[in-house]
């Protein structure tokens, strides 16, 4: 299997898994008095619709960053990858979850530890594809040791800060849901310094 | 990140965004008794799909063409990208919002400003990026001067319509309705001095 | 424009169009008592589904054998290709339609002609991509004149048989989808002989 | 046709369907009581979720190394593939029906073995393109005789497991799903050998 044609199914999940988040927006009734309230009302919708978009946008573009230090290959990283596409493909349902149920204090934890569970799974399969590259160098381009080291370590902020955020949902949704919204935002904000304008192709 | 990548994950969405129009269409009840009349009656269906599947399909032409200008791709660049594809994958929503509601005489303006709203931040970022790029020449081809501050001028018509049509939509969304077609149309006829006949790759 | 991102964007709309095909599919009530005859009772659906999926592969293989023959493309091009992708994309929903309605004998015609309007506007737009071919051969590769002739003849089949169709639609909706059927048997058939093997890139 | 053109189609219906099966996946009442025991009570949507993309991911995987295997594409070829795509964009929907009706005794064999029908019709479509290939060795690249039998004898393992899946359906829906799910993995399993770790392009 070519990386290259790993890439373009995983560009094609990502670009759907984006793009199935707008099917999770609120339709107000036809008959609805008061579409203008409504609107507002479905303000956590807008809000989980933002930060998934976010979310999907930085684990695209942080797959791609891994996919071209990637020479190779082998099985086990190929059924990784297909591991993390599943759970790609899953963020549009959490997200409907959580916007649904983000105001009703006494099921908004059940929402929001579900899209917890499924971020947690996303970024830490994404972690263990790290880690199974420092083991096997010989799939690598000519990344140095160190620069691995970091890599991994920087991908192991993804499910810590999820697993906490998870934890934390348990007691209190709207938390939650702010902390996945800063993870995103942390990882937007301190991946700027890794991405020096590379030619193009 | 470079730009073939970008442009791979944004053809996927505009795609997809065109082809998700498709499910805001109305599905007549099983049991109806006039079919016909259920399927006229639907027309602001198809308006809004036309208008925004025509709308998508400039936008997707310029960004290609913005795409052909720029040699590299910085992060802000990158992100600017993904924003511009986050208000992409949004139109199918309030397309289908306006036409559900655009007859309903006292909830209509809520529909149009929204659709208003999404269009102008949707070009907006969009001239953001041109105005990014005058900013940053070293990321363009040799792109001259000219060219450029005529490519930002011409991309600035865009927010500035959509801007006014949502004004006029808090008064009437049908006037609103028919100046979002009108801007689409403009769009499709002023471009077409602009695009020479290219040699294929 | 160069036609392989034409092509791109061609290729996403009808690999989703051909996809989204399976969410016209009835779901059964979660409490029915005999979901055996429910999913025998629904034949219409998947008829249709086979029917409109097997037209879609047929014009996305006449569509890259059209592209194959094009060497540039203008803005007329473009934009008629768009044009063409808008009724790609609108197939699903007619699909569900006329599934629907198939054996509601008092409305099945109107779902029937909703479903030959699109057809026929779809390979209508084909029909009309080739004659604009014909009267711009500058954007042709060495294709010489009996071919392109032939091509345009054939293609025009599609609208006339369509429109046909859709006017025995207004007397019978059963006769009607039988001919959209026959119709697409007849491309699949016919166009066997115009299709050499070829070598792959 | 090249084989790289039906490779992008193909690509694009399986990233598709992989991702639409999210829509398959419940969403509880908004004014549930009990969300989380509503989350826990819908497992059988996850585990068919999970069940379907990975048969999915591994039917993806083993389309490209038959595609690897191909020099030519004729037009028997190209309409066998249409064939499997056709089934491959169903998947979607007897996974839902599968997962609503699991746990209800006396319909669950209905939805089970219309699971298992199309199953064995896409796996077994993926045998007949195989078996196409022996015979038609002039579409082929160097592969050697034994590897090619080797291939046909194991894709014809898909269709059998199924299609023996499908006939315990009728008596135990269960049973068949864990069938279905120890077919998917056993071709994970059993394909681990086949895939030599290749050079990138």
């Amino acid at each position: 299997m070519r990386t290259d044609r790993l890439q373009a199914l995983a560009d094609g999940v990502f670009a759907i898994a984006l793009t199935l988040l707008v099917l999770e927006l609120p339709a107000p009734a036809h008959d609805t008095t008061d579409l203008a309230a409504d609107l507002v009302h479905a303000w956590p919708f807008y809000a989980a619709y933002v930060v998934s978009f976010v979310t999907l946008g930085i684990v695209w573009v942080n797959h791609h960053r891994l996919m071209d230090a990637v020479a190779r290959a082998d099985r086990t990283l190929l059924e990784l990858n297909l591991l993390l596409l599943l759970f790609v493909g899953l963020v549009p349902w959490p997200t409907g979850l959580l916007a649904e149920h983000l105001r009703d204090h006494t099921q908004s934890s059940a929402a929001a530890v579900t899209y917890g569970v499924v971020m947690t799974l996303m970024s830490g399969t994404f972690t263990v594809i790290w880690l199974r590259l420092t083991h096997r160098s010989s799939l690598l381009r000519d990344t140095d040791r160190s620069t691995l080291r970091r890599a991994v370590r920087r991908s192991a902020i993804g499910p810590i800060a999820y697993a906490i955020s998870t934890g934390i949902a348990v007691v209190s949704a709207p938390v939650a849901f702010a902390l996945f919204a800063l993870t995103a935002v942390f990882f937007a904000v301190s991946g700027r310094g890794d991405a020096p304008a590379l030619p193009d192709a």
